[in-house]
């Protein structure tokens, strides 16, 4: 079923199949920030980043968000709609951290009610600028429309995560997606929404549960991101 | 009639008057460019770009922008509206050049039809990012509406300098506008336009006739800028 490798990024194989609409995301055991500056072998990321993305998916599919996601294959594969991906990260943000403080100066927390929606530009070479939506409507052959669309769909996403995660006492401080486009046209969601995508605090302590703790170097990945799928497995 | 500094910039020093919703602009002979960076006294600049700029204003007035200029006072001096200034840089670009090839890898010269608007933080200390309408909204205390305006605006004067500097042969590339809140409240066309502000191009040659001649080192910027006053001179 599984047949000749398509691409690769930093933290999926994506392999083709028998059908031709579909894809296997195979989730790799590395971990990487900074655009690919820091890199690290983890073994047992993929499954984590799988189940938690499938897991997620799922729950978004009962929602009504069009989505890539078809089902779980294994600890660390899944099957999705192949789309052409729009080269967006669509960041929506809850609360300021990161790259949003130091670079706008927002003060560490300040709550974006409305969330805020940030589009920049998945382009490795150029480091994943941040762009304004005529930017966006020239680098990435979109309409005005189709931005506001994905725009939406990024804010109802967000709507929707926010309770799902906070019924496991989890805040969702952040998250990236990405969008793409399936053999009919229509814009989806496509990638993985994981710890590897969000920011993800516990709600009383506000340690992350997230990439976070590679990124800043604070503790080991992987009893974090299996504390998530704990949790996410009490969920119905 | 001129009193104390209110404050001063790279480029003007701006003097409050007797009249309490009137400054003087008091233009340095100063170039500096980098955000301060690269500096140098240019002796006989000031007198230019308050020229120049008190020429552009003087037809953006006749066509009816609502903007700060009040009259020319002398060779380094003209007479403005009162503004709080609202902390954006507005950029129009009609052609690909600069910062926009660096950061996003728009080919040079790419033609950008409609123009491109881009609205960046002015704040020094952060280094003028490059902003989207939501951050602006939050970090200058304005409404989608009036960020509307604003990049209307910027448009509509867009599409009269355009003309304006063709019938001399001049090549409006893209330009910088500051716009600020005057006593009544409205929203109005404030700072300078000039040759610090505009990348400005022999339509024949394509020969940089602004402040590039500084930012690049290619040559000296005083006989630039007075190609630039004598040929606005030539229009009645
Ligand atoms: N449904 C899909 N169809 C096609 N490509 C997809 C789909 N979902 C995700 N991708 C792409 O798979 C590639 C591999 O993912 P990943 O390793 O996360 O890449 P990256 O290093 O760009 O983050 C990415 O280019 C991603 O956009
Ligand atoms: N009509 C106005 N009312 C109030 N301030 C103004 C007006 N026009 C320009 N200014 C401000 O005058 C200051 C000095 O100008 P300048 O030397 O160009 O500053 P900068 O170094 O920020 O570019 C700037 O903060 C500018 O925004
Ligand atoms: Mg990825
Ligand atoms: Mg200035």
């Amino acid at each position: 079923m599984k047949k000749e490798l398509l691409y690769q990024g930093k933290a999926k194989h994506v392999y083709l199949t028998n059908e031709p609409n579909e894809l296997i995301l195979s989730y790799k055991d590395q971990a990487t920030a900074f655009n690919g500056k820091k890199k690290e072998i983890v073994t047992g990321k993929g499954r984590f980043n799988n189940l938690i993305s499938a897991k997620i998916f799922d729950y978004l599919t009962k929602e009504n968000v069009p989505n890539h996601f078809i089902k779980s294959l294994n600890d660390t594969e899944q099957l999705v709609e192949q789309t052409s991906i729009i080269p967006l990260e669509v960041v929506v943000r809850n609360l300021a951290t990161g790259s949003i403080v130091k670079r706008l100066g927002f003060k560490e927390k300040t709550v974006f009610q409305p969330a805020l929606v940030e589009l920049y530009y998945k382009n490795d070479a150029l480091d994943d600028p941040i762009i304004n939506d005529q930017h966006a409507f020239l680098l990435t052959h979109t309409t005005k429309e189709e931005i506001e669309l994905i725009k939406g769909y990024a804010l109802k996403i967000n709507q929707l995560l926010r309770p799902y995660f906070e019924q496991i006492d989890v805040q969702l401080v952040d998250f990236k997606l990405e969008f793409g486009r399936n053999q009919n046209g229509e814009i989806i969601l496509a990638d993985e929404i994981s710890p590897d995508t969000c920011r993800l605090w516990d709600l009383e302590t506000e340690m992350s549960l997230d990439k976070d703790v590679f990124r800043q170097g604070t503790g080991d990945l992987l009893p974090v991101y299996q504390e998530i799928l704990n949790r996410l497995g009490e969920i119905k």
